[in-house]
């Protein structure tokens, strides 16, 4: 008898047809002989809709209030998904996070989890009832109502899978697993089998969407197996899990596109000590989330320094930025929102010098030219024109055969060795140097 | 310094703009220095389309959990009017029943309120907020959501304003108070300033729709005086209170219609002491509410059982009355879906005879038949032909000059007295004369 954590999505909610089939797919495990216990996200579109209606007030909701408001979205799929499953000739029971109770810490709009308490769960399951858990809400010291961002059940889901020990937990969605990359844009793309944690954050973060970047952080925290999978089809399946030496012979595991990015350029600042601080500062006390920063090299005592941040924080980036640079002495500020950001991710790389390389030999032989490089132990990023980032996922998965399983990929072109990239450093270095010319 | 407990309908929340305005009502009143407490109902039209998508999954949902769905209309128009006080410069904070808390019986569908604690939302007012409630739900011992029944909120409002012991309750809608009868029927419908607890509770009953029956129960036993008046409108209302010398002197104060009743007629029961028990237990086992109880005088051995019911328990009701007339050796069970019950109800009856017989002499001259006649202490109410029903609640309306304040009628014609009714017994035999002529 296994105990198993189920989370589904909102897509896989959104009518009352798909309640009663993920009722009958819940009560067929519990059936089985195994412990279930159900995270629902909201019925797609509801949560959409409470916002607009808040928004339709003002502009800048009560956050107390607003998650408050928000979390009757799972209230009511889980409500309805008990009664679903009830009528089946199941025993269901909802439970909201003051009936777990699930505390979090008082950050509305994005509380984190604390503590989870397990003997309500535990007791109801032992009873025989599968358990279905409001996703994305918790309660804070006050009683008060938190949400955890959005995507917050995939969180809600892990914690809970890690609380209870669970055996395994099944992120059912209406994708059938995690890709090589987006499908839309390159038709070979192939579904990985197997991936680790850290590979995945790399993914989210750079816009797959693949699991929500604090579940995965959280799974792995707690080493916690997450299969990805359809909720309404049998076969196929991602097993998020951690690195083991089979996935180290993989050099690259996916290509992820991120249109959401801006890039920001302030020219010719002055090269001495502090200048970065005082740049960053103000927009990390703005809350603005910077993603790669890039420093040039400095001539005669002058250095351009760039940065990207999501385009909807574009305006108050370069409002700040500004302001530092007339501060800085610097000759001024440019900003673009019409780039991408292309990155190849892959835990080999640790080990595998040559994929930098190869990802800027590709996209040279398409003609895109690189505006910003940045690279970690997993992952290489390139900037590139709007227009290209397309062009540029097809080039880079074509270029590391993803189409195929690794074993049968054949070896990379020897010319590509010779671009090998080392450091960030040097691809600092080469960035300012695409950018320039 | 009052303490005011205003609560507001599904109508007058029912769009993001109605909340703003409700809210700066609420604020105004809380800047004229009073502490303000607002129940909230849910916004138009939520209720019905969360019951609809429970009953697409299945005609029976799980009690428990309907009800945690259905509380969620009330917490999103919480904090809606929560956020839209707050947008407007005062401090509000929502309450759900959870964290009142609002405790009740584990009656899903139809709990009743056990204790309200006070404490957080005394320390709230004390600290300057505006204190919203979620009406129509409560908590169980097991931390359950429960709701109070349908129309609840009132039942909430009332039952806070006494726990807080509140200096005044309003109850606003978008009906400006409580009518002589419905203004649909007759323009001349006259608002009341005042009305006792015991008329709201008939006319209630009968259909009048002005404030839920249990709330006014509540209100009558803790005698919190109730104010009905409209949301947007700056005068009007009626104030219902506890019945006094000066309401002793109104013969009657409205005409109630009700459409919603049908009869139930077993023929020829052999007379013998058992009877109406044998009859009246299956439907009270079957949660089938009877309204009005007719038993004619005896023939023979034998005697006619009419009662009416409400029309949506009218099969079932049959049902049981021909199992229940087959065991009892009855000839048959007749049924009548096209009837209406006619109501006039007034404190003054009490000491005044003769209400009945002006009422009959009133029907009869426009040639309305009556099929059952039931009396209580201060109402009268007679079944007829659901097409008479309003000309019926005219005829009345004229008779006892309802559209004049109570002190400029005339005094009844004389006529009337003859026919003067003073026993339920009496009235019920009157009732079996007319019926079979």
């Amino acid at each position: 008898m296994a105990l198993v954590v189920q989370k589904y999505g909102g897509s896989s909610l959104a009518t009352p047809d798909l309640i009663k089939k993920v009722a009958s797919k819940a009560l067929a495990r519990h059936k089985k002989g195994d412990q279930v216990v159900v995270v629902a996200s909201a019925m797609k579109g509801v949560t959409d809709s409470l916002i607009n209606t808040a928004l339709e007030i003002t502009d800048l909701p009560t956050l107390r209030e607003y998650d408050s408001m928000l979390s009757t979205g799972e209230q009511v799929s889980t409500a309805l998904l008990a009664i679903a499953i009830n009528s089946l000739g199941g025993n269901a029971r909802s439970m909201l996070s003051f009936q777990v109770p699930i505390h979090t810490n008082s950050a509305f709009k994005d509380a984190r989890i604390e503590k989870i308490e397990t003997k309500n769960i535990k007791r109801l399951l032992k009873e025989g009832n599968i358990v279905i858990v409001a996703g994305f809400q918790g309660i804070d010291h006050d009683n008060n109502i938190t949400t955890l961002g959005r995507g917050g059940s995939d969180t809600s889901a892990v914690a809970l899978a890690a609380a209870l020990n669970a055996d395994v937990i099944e992120i059912c969605s209406d994708v059938d697993g995690i890709y090589t990359t987006d499908p839309h844009i390159v038709e070979k793309a192939r579904r990985l089998d197997k991936i680790s944690y850290e590979e995945v954050l790399e993914l989210s973060s750079l816009g797959a969407k693949v699991l929500q970047i604090r579940a995965v952080e959280m799974a792995m925290k707690h080493e916690v197996p997450v299969l990805c999978l359809s909720t309404f089809s049998p076969t196929g399946g991602t097993l998020v899990t951690k690195g083991d030496m089979q996935m180290e012979q993989i050099t690259v595991s996916g290509v992820a596109l991120d249109k959401n990015e801006s890039k920001v350029t302030i020219i010719n600042v002055p090269d001495k000590p502090g200048v970065a601080a005082k740049l960053f500062k103000p927009l990390s006390d703005a809350n603005i989330s910077v993603d790669m920063i890039i420093q040039n090299v400095s001539e005669a005592g002058y250095t351009d320094i760039s940065f990207t941040v999501r385009k909807e924080d574009l305006a108050r980036a370069k409002r700040l930025a500004r302001d530092a640079a007339e501060n800085l002495g610097a000759k001024g500020v440019v900003t673009d929102d019409k780039v991408v950001k292309v990155s190849v991710v892959g835990l080999g790389m640790r080990s595998h010098a040559g994929v930098a390389s190869r990802m800027f030999e590709a996209l040279s032989s398409g003609n895109v030219n690189i505006q910003m490089i940045s690279t970690s132990e997993i992952k290489v990023s390139c900037v590139v024109d709007k227009k290209y980032g397309e062009l540029a996922v097809r080039l880079l998965h074509d270029e590391f055969e993803l189409h195929k399983k690794p074993g049968s990929r054949k070896a990379p072109k020897k010319t590509a060795k010779k671009a090998g990239v080392s450091s960030k450093k040097t691809a600092a270095k080469k960035a300012s140097g695409t950018k320039k010319k």
